[in-house]
Formats: structure tokens, C-alpha cells, sequence
């Protein structure tokens, strides 16, 4: 499915990364193995105490500075064809002194601001600080969000071919998800399918059956799925380019729903789908969040509406934007999101529908398609 | 296999953390998810934006902040039984300052020096810098290296159980390794026994076949395994309570080594016999590096072996202490750690053999038994 890592990625989004950190006037960036990395450079590395760090000076040219053992791994990604500057070092050098004499040169003067990807470890991005005495840390989110949140239409179809995937696994739930099973068992089947069905990883597999669906993220425990039950399936994974999948749907097993659930889900998937109907550019992420829950607290369940509306997604699961209140980001074409409304009964059970959404030039694209009503599965 | 983490976590571990931090001179420790929390609370967290943390002043009580919708599962965990004061932060709170505000209530001042865990994310580790002005940021390590290097008897046996789970793995090589499978094939069938053989999870399959095996952190490709192959199979888990495996063998696949493969094997062999029996307490991390690699390179292959001799092994799969040239750290009864020299002739073939030991209170115990000469295989 979809296309490769290296169809995706070229230099220039290196280059688009140097572009902005030179506008806000921050001096270097240093993303560490993660989805920066992935996403600037093709190259999905392993995260370890050995300093691996793409390096974007804002003048001069970009280097990877990289363990001498790891170079091959390097050449053999796509960033082997990026025509990067290969900085490698071997098991007794100092890796950010490397950082700060390759930036210091490239910048004609050491760097003041230093900007670290969001999730680099707290001792790389606290070795580079210490390697450039003087500097001052922050953090390089706005710089990658800014390239990052706006997805190009390949990359809408890699997060499509995400959804179709995941898609399919809730289709056949009911082979699965009976009376009688374990939770853990069922998400063990749900994990299999998610990689028979085109992913290449596993992210998670919540299965939360009974009292278990009123944590929201509650992930598999050894309890027994009753007749009657309502189950909170939420599960998603990695594709072969990276791209994540992330979709929930809600079932009853064995058992019809009583009168009260059908009211109060009728409620939730009422405001899911107006909250989805919401999304287009110019509308602020906050009104996307503002519209699910108003419906839901209109309705009386505000109270057990206990989390934002949503979260970006992309080669992370979730990141920017976040559909929650406080957030005044206005949508863009492009942006990629969930919108994940959910209810929530302390000790009885819990309902969640999530799809992932794309803002279009005019409106929305769902790329989740699967029955959002309550399925009622045989038992 | 082996104890609960519910037996091996007590409230114990937190007051030791705070002890260290106090003689250290640190004010507060902040640790995320990852091994440090899962090593003082037993709670093993998702690494997510939203902020989970243990807040560990010197003095005062110390206290757990999380997200309200994680709550639960906090006290689903064994840190539900330790009695740690639980502050839930709703999602459009500011959870950095209620970090700041319940640190400086306990300490009745502000913290000057705020130490964050090594794999902390920058996003975390800043956002509590922030929340605390003045304050001076620096890595938790020397506090939770002090605690987390020395493995207790129970650990010890969790350490060796995932040793004994993997060796079991190994000794089944032969059913997978075979000429004419690629190592993605062989790499999924080692993956499956790894679960099968008693590990919960997998870490890493590395199987680098012919050239691959040059590369030390090669994984897996689409290279199909030719007869008279040298392999390098570099495999771990993660056992039910978090402790790793990593044991790696070298095979040759349908034919007996040449006489050159043969000689600069024994080299390895011999080099990595040394260095295990030059483990008891006093000796030096770098101590042990240089038994074996002073052996590699007496008979003339030390530009073959680029990389450190070991890494410590507990909660991760790479943790302190690292038998490191430079680590003149001396060695204590109950630091375990890998001995993995390895031979690499770039562009043909490489070999490591890999055992992880413990140092006791006279000498080393090898927690992987397996045969260490190059097994041949039937092809």
C-alpha cells in the first residue's frame, strides 16, 4: 500500500526546516531518532543513548552526526540519497562537541538560540546545551509544526491507505470480540489483523469491555466480555511509510442496548458528526472541540466528556494540532486530525466513535468510512 | 517466569531516590515514562505529550502527577499500592505548574537545581524549567544510576530467567536459519519464539547474513541467507516485569568455516572468555573493555572490533554501566551487564558473541549458555 519512504522525502523539506528556523531567528536545530527525524530526512532510526542528530544550521549546509557503527544504516535509508553531510563518530569521541564545532563553523560565531525536537531525550538535547556554553534551549516545534501539520496530498494518501487499513480490521470485530473472551485475547487477534491488513507495526489495541470502556485509555486486561456489554475497540498502527492509523468504534456484544445507552449515544455520534461537519479552513481547532462538547453538555453528559476532541496525526499518532479549547490555531488545508468525542460512566461503561479527518480546501474528508452506530455484534 | 513487579517495587525505592537526591545537592527529580518511572513506582506508563510525572523533592513528600484520564491506570498498576500522593490535571490545565507550585510548597522555596530523567522528552524537561525560573536544569542520571546500576537478588533472577528465555531461542536457530529464507523470514519466526520462549514483548531481531553481518546495527533486510553464510543473530525481549534479554551467537549456515573465518573467530572467542573472567568487583568498567580488546588486537583484528565491549542491562536494554575505554567507573556485585566484542570485515562478513553477566561478590555469572563457537548449521 502506498508509496515508499523515499518517494516521499526529498532535501527540500531539510531545506523548507532551515528556511523557517532562519525566519524565526533560531540559530540551530537538533532532531534527534523520532518522527523529526523520519519526516526531514527519511531516516526511521533507533532510538538509543548514542547521539544520532540531523543538525540544520540556519546558513551553511545541514550535517547528520551519527555513531560510526550506525553509518550503514544511514546509506541503506533514504537518507543515503539526500546527499547529506555524514558526521561519524566513534565509541570514545565526544558526539556534541561534534554538534557545536560543525555549527560554530558553518555559523561564523557559536549559535545562541538552540532548538531541540520536542521529544529528544533530555540528555541530548542537555549535552548539546552543555557542549555550547552561552546558547539558550527551546524547543523546535515551531518549526516542525509548521511544516509538519500541513500534510501534501501524498501524504493524505499514506493517512488514507492508514484509515482504509485500520478500516478493515473493525470491520471483522465480530470474529473476534465475543462473550465469553478476554479482553486480552481479543486484542491479541485485533494485533494480528492490524498487520494482516497492511500496517507494519502495532501501536495499540485498547479494548476496554464493561467498567473497562470508562478509562479512556484503558488498553487490554484478563476480563471476561459479558453478554450486554459495551466494548470501546480503539486501535491503530504504523504503515510501511510511517503513517499511523488511529480509529474507535463502540460495541455491544450478545445483547441488544438498553433505551438509556441508545439515548446518550445517540447524543455522542450526534456530536461527533457535527464536530467532523465543523472542520473547514479558518475554523479555529477550539471550535472544532467547542462544537462536540457543547452538544454533549446540552445534552446533560458534559460532565463525562473528560478529554479534548481530538489530536493531529501523521508519522506521530498524535500531534499538532490538538482540537481542544484553548487552541485558537486556525485550520488549514491539509491538517490532519482525530475527532475522538467520547462519554464516560465511572464504573458502568464508556463510549468513544474517532475518526481521522483531513481539512480540505472547502470542507472535510473523513478517511474512516466504517459504521459509526452502536454495532451490535452476535455475542 | 520469575515474580510480579508488584513483589519487586516498593515505596522503598522512591525514599532512596529522594535520599541520593538529597546528599547529590538536587532539589527535586522529575522522571517521566519510561524504565526510571517503571523502576521506582512499577507504573508503566505510555510516553505521550501529556504530561505524567514523579515529582521527587528532596524533602516532602513525593507525588505523582497524570492525567486525569489516566488515572486509573495508575492505580491499576503497582504504584496504586505504594500510597504516592496522585495530583489528576485535567486537559486544559497547566500541568508544569502544578509541578512547580507542589515542589515549592514542600521545600518552602523555589528549587535551584531540577534534575529531569535521561530519556525525558525536551518538551517535558523544558516545560518544568520554564514553570520554575531560576531554576537550573540538569539529568537525573547520577541519582537514578546509583540505584538502577546495582540489581538486587530479585532483579538478578528476573535478568536471568529473560536470559534463560532467550538462550531457548537460540538453541532453536536451526529450525529457522536455513539457505535460501531471507532474514526478514528468518527475523519474524525468531520474533514469534521470542514471545513463545516467555518474553511479553520484542525488542530487536538483528540477523545480519554474509556482508550484513559487517554492520553491528543491521536488522533485518530482504537478503536471502546463501550456503557457507556467516550470520550474526542479535536478538532481545522484554519479560512480563520489564527486564531484558540481549544474547547474540554467530552462525554459519550449510558448510564448515573456512580456515581463515576459523582462526579470527577463536581470536573472538578467546577475546570474549577474557573479559567474562575478568569481571569481580573493584575491576573497572574500562578495565573489562580492555581485556578484550587488547586480545583482538594483539593478534592484529582490533581495527575490526568498532564498538564498546558492553552495556549495562536492567529495565532497558542499554543502561549504565557501559564497558566503555573512559569508564573508570569500578565494578559492584550486582551490576549486570552485556560482554559482546565482535570482528567486522566491511563489505564480506562479521561475527559478536554476546553474553550478558553479573558481576557477584567474587567473580561473574553468566546469565546466557549457550554454545559460544560458531554453530554450524545444516542449511
Amino acid at each position: 500500500m502506498g508509496s515508499r519512504a523515499g518517494d516521499l522525502v526529498t532535501i527540500d523539506r531539510v531545506h523548507a526546516a532551515r528556511a523557517v528556523a532562519a525566519e524565526l531567528g533560531v540559530d540551530v536545530v537538533v532532531l534527534t531518532p523520532g518522527s523529526d527525524l523520519r519526516y526531514l530526512t527519511g531516516y526511521d532510526a533507533h532510538a538509543m543513548e548514542r547521539l544520532t542528530a540531523l543538525v540544520v544550521p540556519r546558513s551553511g549546509d545541514p550535517l547528520l552526526v551519527v555513531p560510526r557503527l550506525e553509518a550503514p544504516m544511514v546509506d541503506a535509508s533514504p537518507a543515503g540519497a539526500l546527499g547529506l553531510e555524514l558526521h561519524a563518530w566513534d565509541e570514545t569521541d565526544d558526539p556534541f562537541a561534534v554538534v557545536a564545532r560543525e555549527v560554530t563553523a558553518r555559523l561564523g560565531v557559536a549559535p545562541t538560540r538552540v532548538a531541540v525536537g520536542a521529544r529528544t531525550w533530555a540528555e541530548h538535547a542537555l549535552g548539546v546545551h552543555r557542549a555550547l556554553p552561552g546558547s539558550v534551549l527551546e524547543l523546535a516545534t515551531p518549526v516542525l509544526d509548521r511544516l509538519r501539520m500541513v500534510k501534501t496530498a501524498p501524504e493524505v494518501e499514506e493517512l488514507a491507505a492508514a484509515g482504509a487499513a485500520i478500516d478493515r480490521v473493525h470491520a471483522r470485530m465480530g470474529e473476534w470480540l465475543r462473550v465469553g473472551r478476554t479482553e486480552a485475547e481479543v486484542g491479541t487477534d485485533i494485533a494480528a489483523a492490524i498487520l494482516a491488513e497492511g500496517h507494519v507495526g502495532v501501536d495499540f489495541t485498547i479494548v476496554g469491555s464493561g467498567p473497562n470502556g470508562a478509562s479512556p485509555h484503558h488498553e487490554l486486561s484478563d476480563r471476561v466480555v459479558q453478554a450486554g456489554d459495551l466494548v470501546v475497540v480503539d486501535i491503530g498502527g504504523e504503515t510501511a511509510t510511517g503513517y499511523r492509523s488511529d480509529c474507535t468504534r463502540t460495541y455491544v456484544v450478545g445483547a441488544e442496548p438498553g433505551p438509556e445507552v441508545a439515548e446518550w449515544y445517540a447524543v455522542l455520534q450526534d456530536a461527533q458528526e457535527a464536530a467532523v461537519a465543523a472542520v473547514r479552513p479558518g475554523v479555529t481547532a477550539e471550535e472544532v472541540d467547542a462544537v462536540a462538547r457543547d452538544r454533549i453538555t446540552a445534552a446533560g453528559w458534559g460532565d463525562h466528556f473528560i478529554h479534548r476532541t481530538g489530536h493531529g496525526i501523521g508519522l506521530d499518532t498524535h500531534e499538532a494540532p490538538y482540537i481542544v479549547a484553548g487552541n485558537d490555531l486556525p485550520l488549514e488545508p491539509g491538517m490532519a486530525f482525530s475527532v475522538e468525542p467520547g462519554i464516560y460512566l465511572a464504573g458502568r461503561c464508556g463510549a468513544r466513535i474517532e475518526d481521522i479527518v483531513v481539512c480540505t480546501d472547502d470542507g472535510v474528508r473523513a478517511l474512516n468510512q466504517g459504521p459509526r452506530e452502536l454495532v451490535v455484534l452476535p455475542g
